[in-house]
């Protein structure tokens, strides 16, 4: 705790009074983690957009650039670490608003370009946009300004207008982003294990049972001169939607996240069974604090789940469209009995109990 | 843990997004003693106002109203415990916006009158009233709502009309807030130990140092046909000023007090050499509550004031008006260095290595 005490990270997301997304899932596992946390709500909302219905407000960029202003005038504008990211549909400022916080992650990068900012693109899922097309353009003049960034394959594609569907594309994708847009780290979230993706992965990684999986891939260029290393690691898909689980899953990758620099403060973890190699692989800081947001993430979520299937039935209710339009609490029951249980687990975040598995390295990634 | 793992706090205080005042001082402690909470933000600045400048937005009765009917629309206002108060000088709302927090309070004493609800009456300090004069009987007439109240002996004074200077005046107070506002609960946070209140002390709880103390005053009313059980506690007290010690105090207070209607989960304290009578005497659950809270609040205290002495000279320049207003730099950069070292105490917060010393009974308090 103590090597981190006085790290300072501005969190820019949006705020909701009920349950854990936006800044409500982030603020909390990094306060946890020993960071200072300023907390800057972009909205301010009763729920989040999944419940369908809510009451609130949003910032406009003027109101947010107050904000600033007033912290830059009594010097208190000093992060060390900068994480932006704006969840989900409704909560999304204009075009505007996004680019009042592009303003200054700009000025902060300059005047302190030690700042390790992490940028989560939020853009859409799963093949659907919920932002308008004028925020696409801005995210990407951002993406040179951030250390890491954690978009899904969905927002992949948006940002790189590549369609990930083979290997080569992938690597095509992961060119784009470290070499036109020049951001240092780059991590897929999560992509589903399709068989052509399962097929790419070197045996190491493949999992070994026949459950549905979701693969997380970090990449970091950690010389200029070399290709980038990859690492990824298979993660077994929990029965669902649970809200918020990628601004938890940043902000502990942003708290476990080891500033390059200082390589010697990152140490290197316990291989186990699955490891990939034979020979002890240095982990990137991208990779290392990926394998610790991975465990932590996965444990909240079974936690979640666990307590989910605890309730009355007409708290979870099985997803039925048709069903939800003629009831609207039905939906709003379900949602309620799925938010994270991120204070009930905040041992876990601190690091007990949980068994972290190291990312295994994808050697041969870029052999064509 | 987890005999309070299923409670919800319900907290309606200011928000700034640097430093820890109002929410920012009371919600990280709750959710660290097990406490899922709704948060609720007043106002949404850039710093609290003794920095002296800062930039933001207040919410309007409107605004606040949209989040309320938002969350009940969605079944989602189901708070267990309710903490409301709103600090310091210029954060507070409007009449208005203190009148939608006063509706929303009723409504829910009246759906679930089990509904645990600490009111902290912000209205001034140390002589000084900085709400508009409206914002009194509003304040009055949510009283008889609270299970819990934490006024500092200048907002006694304000609710009360009672002067505080011997111990017939401070008898006088304390049965209004009981009898005519039906407060079962009434603690003075701090009242400088004055010659007649040191005198007034039974033996047991009098300072035996020379040292500047403040003194803490719980009264309960444990039966409505007797009279309320008093307990303090003297605290020393530390140089300077610290922002948030009184809505730190609150949350710690709120989170450690144990319903009445359950007695038997309040462990009994340890009695120390200070302890006041030699046949161990039951604790109010108020009583037990605050000495949790006065032991926490100023184990961080001592965190932050042992901070605040390592900083370069310019971080700790003395309190001097004329000199702050000459260079407003000056007092910024003393408020930043006095900011609660909460993240860097959560360890004590969860109740790791701190001594709880017991408040002493009052025994004869009301022998006239």
């Amino acid at each position: 705790m103590n090597a981190i005490s006085s790290e300072r990270v501005l969190s820019i997301q949006s705020h909701v009074v009920y349950g854990y997304v936006g800044g409500k899932a982030a603020v909390f596992p990094l306060q946890c983690l020993g960071y200072d946390v300023d907390v800057v709500n972009t909205v301010h909302f009763s729920n989040h957009a999944g419940y369908g219905r809510s009451g609130g407000t949003k910032a406009t960029a003027a109101e947010l650039n107050d904000v600033f202003e007033g912290m830059e005038r009594n010097e208190l504008m000093a992060p060390t670490r900068l994480l932006t990211g704006i969840t989900p549909p409704c909560y999304v400022p204009s075009a505007e608003g996004l680019s009042a916080v592009a303003a200054l992650a700009r000025r902060l990068k300059r005047e302190r370009p030690e700042l390790i900012y992490l940028l989560d693109p939020v853009m859409g899922d799963a093949g659907r946009l919920y932002v308008a097309a004028d925020v696409i353009p801005i995210y990407r003049e951002m993406l040179p300004l951030a250390t890491i960034i954690a978009p899904n394959w969905f927002e992949v594609e948006t940002l790189t207008q590549v369609k990930l569907e083979d290997l080569p594309s992938l690597r095509k994708a992961f060119s784009i982003l470290h070499d036109t847009y020049h951001v240092p780290n780059v991590i897929i979230t999560s992509i589903p294990l399709t068989p052509w993706l399962y097929n790419a992965l070197p045996p190491a990684i493949q999992p070994s049972s026949d459950s549905e999986y979701l693969l997380c891939i970090a990449s970091s260029r950690v010389l200029p001169s070399s290709l980038p290393v990859v690492y990824a690691q298979c993660v077994p898909l929990l029965p669902g939607y649970f809200s918020g689980v990628g601004d938890l899953f940043s902000a502990l990758l942003l708290a476990h996240f080891h500033s390059p620099s200082s390589p010697a403060t990152i140490p290197n973890l316990i291989s186990t069974s699955t490891s990939t190699s034979t020979v002890p692989h240095p982990q990137t800081p991208l990779a290392h604090a990926a394998a610790y947001a991975l465990a932590t993430t996965h444990h909240i979520l079974r936690l979640t789940h666990a307590h989910a299937i605890t309730l009355p039935a007409k708290e979870r209710a099985p997803t039925d469209d048709e069903a939800d339009a003629a009831e609207p609490l039905r939906k709003t029951r379900r949602m309620r009995g799925r938010e994270l249980r991120l204070v009930q687990g905040q041992a876990a975040i601190r690091g007990e109990g949980v068994e972290v598995r190291p990312m295994g390295v994808w050697e041969n990634f870029w052999d064509v």
